[in-house]
């Protein structure tokens, strides 16, 4: 009972913490939204779109769930399921007290100054308002931006479970989930869409990535290969003399059940985007987002028939799911052909990766820096080929534009060089913390779900009491 | 072949009886909504709006579906997900010929007295109209009113299933999901959002539930504690002189899973409830939504590391469940930190609740008491502290209010009295009819599934014919 | 490496041919909706529901997926998901460079002659415009359109899968998904919703399908069927002189979460195909929807339990799909009460389609004939009869009229003889060309997995490395 008691009073103090961020309703806010709606007649329509692809935004957590559980072996299965439910639930307080307004303090200038009530102070490296939702940011709008904004973030996180599945122990990931939306991507998300310094670079338009293959998915990707660096390749992997050791995963069902609800998630991450249903471009982004999802599959299909005569379906999914991370960047900035040719090339891009990471002795126990790292950069250097200067006004090389490229190459090597560098640092700080970041080699043996969480994934059928 | 023709005989006689609720077009009615948009320029953003999240709440049937099947033992599976399918089946009957009326009959003073045609009868004590959707309530307005409502009835009739499961028999349970969609849950759901005499309280504001944290939660979670109480316990749950016996269920990821798409199906839920999109509030709600639903399942996570040090994702997904019903009914009325607040507290009213009906030697098989009725509770509760007077004139003892928490008190006994009540008197009649409640002792043993249904949930493994 | 060579050889070669699509914007295109926005103060709402609702379609194929593989045995399981995940991805390419030209070139007499622009060429027989989504079609309008009716041609094609499923081979399946969305499809579609000879019918209003009954699910039906005529039973189903072998699935959560999926997503399919939430017509779509799928499962489970005194999930699953269907083409010109007899009559039609198909020996695997081809012809023929003429101009036997079910059955005629008569041509060309139809006897027995994909569906559990 001493357990219990430290637990209550540890949350008394969090709850007694959580009061300070009780304000009166700040001067500018609005929080029914009564002056909001009486000066914007759009304003209806344009928050049930962003609130409603929020929603599909959101519902990519259990894509990234099922995906990732399909992909690894069954013994660790409920570690993995708890990382990946607990990474957005320890995201969303990161998010609530930090990283919201670490990222969008002072973003005006590109999602309006006006209306993001509570958020206008900042600067081009760092934001410096809207914490806790409370006094100005008390606000319709500023909800609206902070939910769509958060559901962004919870999915940069959540692809780092599946790249340390099987060996990071659950106390360690649950400390890095809160850092990571508290620190970590909301600095890099504040250069780029908080109006900062890559947002203006002298080239092109400035860094442009439309829907985030850069801010999500490559920071997820890169931050998680820090931590499959940190943490080690899981036993036997990599066997001195051989060739790495394949382990499959347990369950095909839910794989594909996880990619096509990825898939339909998409369809909020990259329309929602336009943050306005009166921006129409939003029905060409999703036929952008839709033909490079399904190209992406048909090509890795292929090569899987091509290289080994097998129509190797994980492939399949991951190539569908680099399509999509490729167009995420380039999702409003290019026509309907170019999406084609960006989700065809994808899982070449993603395929190079795996192998190149493999190499390296890295151990990415799902694919997903292939998908996300691989997938995001191509994304990002793909605007600078082929944005068609109808939209934004960002033209690339197909339109003989040449200053674009200059300013996706450079925000290619900040978001590797950032996410990589913090993301080692974070996971080197829990490693020689107390915390400590790998499971015990008999742990691992047996599988983390027992010794850390007292359940098997299919305990009935373990214990044979289910019949 | 007399089976089938006893069948054919009874399937005619429905037809004919259902021919009966063919009536002309009515004369208020506007069936094509032609004269609607016509008049409220706003029509169209409104009711994508209220479908839309209609068919988001209509999404958590697979939540619960999905959710309880984990929580089970295999050899029920069959019976749980058929019981979970076919009750929100046999509710649409149910709420088509008689609930809708008996709710929403004469609630004009709350949702629009123009608006709802065909549904003008009715005092503060039942609605009196609205029957079959004919006459003058065919028409566009009263039809998305009727499935928004419909979906939440079918909610509050799924959360049962789990609580009764793994010994009641189908057909007993298919009678009572007819019942309480067509009787239990409207009457008292009108007393609320029909304008009853709870709504109109002389305390506070009147007794208010947003969306239904006592109107659905708390009253599918008493009557499934009535339920259980007249069922009896899982053979073997309870022996004299041990510790009570926990049946583990058998599949993590359809817990996880289900989870998931509940709290998914909640942001359908909570703001819809406003049945507008124009309401902007819906922003701020989402936001509450979400941060209950993750500090819930924060508090419970770290309840049972600090309680056992392991990481219980089924008490973690429990605990994101109490927080999401806990912030239901104050969902509009609060701001985002009494959101987080509301959250934490909810996953320990829970487990005391759980903990009780353990005590009582009552069988709940899946903990959805704790989750519904506890957290439903609590979020009536909430309403009448947290509430911050920012919207519909809705006030707690945070801005000095006194009289609102007194109407919220009423409530909570109300809809525990007459849920539980009505809930015991629906199962006792089940119970001693000739359908009867209970499965035989020898199927409860060998598993419902087959006897019930003729199938295990997992047919060609077990039959040896899958390779 | 020679065929990694290949590979990538026939890669560029495509990539090249893509290159191809790439035109100027035309100059009637609207590529970012500015000018579309600036004319219709609707857009904005109407492009956002016909988005939304076109995701849920989308979203119908994990549905499908779910459902199919619970119904088969694990053995081939890999086998149906990589079928029905790969469907759509190449059915994306065949609607892209032929299908939806084919389908709406020239439909502006539906749709809108001025709204989708790139698209105005075509005749009573077939469309001749909107090639690649290129030049003039580079149009935000033409872009939703698009991608509406693209998922709509995605869900035609996978119904086909299960029909087939544990004996077609891969490399057969996909050549089929790619020529059924770019040709079968599309022309027959052309006839009904392309302003298509069908739709000019002289009796009554023309022939008439709202949301596809025929046009979507009898032609998947039918070509499935055509499938299993060509293909073969499976090895064991008829065995002369025994009664047809019943083949159990392998998972019945499986096959609730799909149908619920399905159940889920046709909320998209029927009140998306107004085409604009101006149209508020859109709520008692919803509606009836709702209606014809529940009473459709509470008619087959009580038909199960009367004749063999067991409650058959499985059975009340196809019952309500069946349901689904049956209304998909009369759910915008019947009344609430129509929608209850039409889901209730369904699920009979269904049984008896499929025990036709049984007794001619034809190896349906999943019942999906049943379901779609029976439902389908059913939902048409309802027109005729159940029509109240509140809507679009159609009138059936209700209300006295008797010139709109000539019009349905010369429709029902036209189209089980074109999906029939196209699916056999097409099936009959893979089976005698370089490709193939079918698996060998060794694969059939050992189960298509691990020949044909290298894994199975649960491969850790094979292998014994899961613990």
């Amino acid at each position: 009972m001493d357990r219990a008691k430290r637990f209550l009073s540890g949350f008394a103090l969090a709850v007694v913490a959580v009061l300070a961020a009780a304000a009166p309703v700040g001067a500018k806010g609005d929080p029914t939204g009564a002056a909001t709606i009486g000066t914007d007649p759009n304003a209806a329509v344009n928050f049930a779109w962003v609130l409603i692809t929020a929603f599909l935004v959101f519902f990519m957590q259990p894509g990234f769930a099922l995906l990732g559980a399909g992909l690894i072996r069954a013994k660790n299965t409920v570690n993995y399921l708890t990382k990946s439910f607990m990474d957005f639930c320890m995201g969303a307080l990161g998010w609530w007290v930090a990283g919201f307004a670490l990222m969008f303090g002072g973003a005006g200038a590109i999602v309006g100054a006006s209306a993001v009530q509570g958020a206008g102070d900042g600067n081009p490296l760092i934001g410096l308002s809207g914490f806790f939702l409370t006094g100005d940011a008390y606000d319709v709008t500023t909800a609206t931006f902070w939910l769509f904004q958060m559901v962004f973030a919870a999915t940069a996180a959540t692809i780092v479970a599946g790249i340390v599945a099987e060996r990071m122990k659950i106390n360690a990931y649950l400390a890095y989930s809160f850092l990571v939306t508290a620190l970590i991507y909301p600095i890099y998300g504040h250069w780029m869409w908080g109006a900062g310094w890559l947002w203006t670079l002298p080239f092109g338009a400035g860094a442009r990535d439309f829907a985030g293959s850069g801010v999500v998915h490559a920071v997820g990707g890169f931050v998680g290969l820090a931590g499959a660096i940190m943490v080690g390749p899981r036993l036997g992997r990599f066997v001195e003399g051989k060739s790495p050791t394949k382990f499959p995963g347990h369950s095909i069902p839910l794989v594909v059940a996880g990619t096509f609800i990825l898939f339909f998630g998409w369809f909020g991450f990259n329309p929602g985007s336009t943050l306005a249903a009166t921006d129409l471009r939003i029905s060409v982004i999703a036929v952008n987002t839709f033909l490079a999802g399904t190209t992406g599959a048909v090509a890795a299909l292929y090569w899987s028939l091509a290289r080994t005569g097998k129509a190797d379906i994980v492939l399949a999914c991951n190539g569908s799911l680099a399509g999509l991370v490729g167009i995420t960047a380039p999702c409003a900035y290019v026509a309907p052909w170019a999406a084609v040719v960006i989700g065809a090339i994808a899982p070449l891009v993603m395929i190079a990766t795996n192998n190149l990471v493999e190499l390296l002795k890295i151990d990415d126990a799902v694919g997903a820096v292939g998908v996300h790292a691989g997938g995001g950069l191509w994304g990002l250097l793909a605007i600078g080929i082929f944005a068609d200067g109808t939209y934004g006004g960002v033209s690339g090389l197909v339109v003989g534009e040449t200053g674009q490229i200059i300013a996706q190459l450079i925000n290619m090597g900040v978001v590797t060089a950032w996410s990589l560098g913090t993301g080692l640092l974070v996971f080197a700080a829990i490693k020689y913390s107390p915390i400590g970041l790998r499971a015990s080699r008999q742990e691992e043996l047996s599988g983390l779900d027992v010794p850390e969480h007292g359940t098997d994934a299919y305990p009935a059928e373990v214990a044979g009491t289910a019949r």
